[in-house]
């Protein structure tokens, strides 16, 4: 994935912008994050702002969102102590997926792009497995996160 | 906790010896395996052996053996990518608590004692929260591990 | 380890005490947190509080505290995403190693005590991996986190 | 990443192929293996490969291959305490980075494919940070396992 857009390197193009603190485990035997500590921080931001702003603890629910693909381009290292600045934004709010954009920053004065992400998660039916549409609770939510609300968006296939 | 027997730095005097492989991010930032994975390790043991022993998913069960206790004293470095060994035994089968120590051995001609572990698991109700007696099924497979199984044991409290 | 005194069960009694967030993938799959988290939050702690107060990398210093041993008592579940509040004393300042209580506790109006750590930390020298007297401007650092800064304390043995 | 061809989806058609257990605190709260262990697995099957047919630890070398980019599509769940085999090719061997496939395996009579990632390592100068060729001794031990060795690779960037 490419850094697409001048919007992408700004923390302040991202209409949701969170502090995550590191850990000491996080660092690896290189002295920095690990690369599968950036999809926990992912995992956390997304799933951190759903529990804020809908109602309803994903593990009662019959319907989950669970990650159907994920990526994630490095371009900076961090390093425990240092926080990490996540700016998150909704790329497309398909019907039963939604994908997100996230930007992983290091502090500071000026904020530098470490890493940038893009996670899809797809609703299903938690019994069943197979993909249901987005709650109407999720998608409106996320709807004032995505690019273009008054137009149609595409599916995730 | 104190290395308390000859036995306890031996892996021949654990009952249950179980070879596990180590990973890229178990080493932290000082190039040893971080102190938390000794104890997902333990974990991995103690649960695994149940999941090969004992019938039923614990996701299922309405009774779910729950950490109330654990400690480990850490004697000698291990590294990815060398496999640890681990040792197991029951220390006390109590009726609601089971204590199990374990030998976490760094492997080779003659395997070297690098951490010693214990921990308790206590039987609670999924959903009252509250202790039970341990599930006859499991009881019958941990009796073979305990120090005496014709002597009653002290209940953990 | 028991709960030993009463200022162990309340957070105003620590000297240090700091937020830490919870992230997605802590919960593991009974819904809460692993026991293992645990000890990540209390090394994130104890680091990242040494990392504020004293300067210099441990990744460029040539003595280290290396974990001796720690132990945990769990008392109350803790659930993502929500964060846990941990109270830090130094129980013994010794020549070469110290001593940490952690008290893990859920927030809210009255944080209750979720969890009840110990943490022993030993100071080697990198290269020889035998122990050396804890560096001075630790030892300041820490002092005023000790039950009594005028009484020598005890080595941990 | 889409499933590219027949060959993807077969455990045979990939030249390595190592079998690696999971572990208790790998499931996350859905009851499966969260998708940040997919990545500590797939770093751990390419340094433990590498750690068994290239001399020297990483940790003393002055070339270090770090994470430019890693994707995964997820198809199936995967679920502690079933172990995972995983498949791995390499897809591309450039000048300075090498681009792996990997294939992870629910196990079984007939393996089904459970989830497909895409990861590139870059190499770099460990101080200067810049990057650098490959290393003769890892692009030897690479080249049997790249689709074609006869072929100038072309670079990613």
């Amino acid at each position: 994935m490419a850094v697409e857009s001048a919007c992408d390197i700004r923390l302040d193009c991202f209409p949701v912008r969170i502090e995550v603190p590191t850990r000491w485990a996080d660092n690896d035997m290189y002295g920095h994050l690990n690369n599968s500590v950036y999809y926990q921080i992912f995992d956390t931001v997304i799933n951190g702002w759903l529990a804020e702003h809908v109602e309803g603890s994903p593990a009662d629910s019959p319907v989950q969102g669970v990650v159907a693909e994920s990526s994630c381009r490095f371009l900076a290292e961090v390093t425990f102590p240092d926080p990490v600045l996540v700016g998150m934004r909704v790329e497309r709010l398909g019907t039963s997926s939604v994908t997100y954009v996230l930007g992983l920053f290091r502090g500071g004065a000026e904020p530098v792009l470490a890493a940038l992400g893009r996670w899809v998660h797809v609703y299903v039916d938690k019994r069943a497995k197979h993909s249901v549409s987005i709650p109407a609770r999720i998608r409106e939510a996320l709807t004032p996160l995505s690019p273009d609300a008054e137009t149609p968006n595409q599916e995730w296939t």
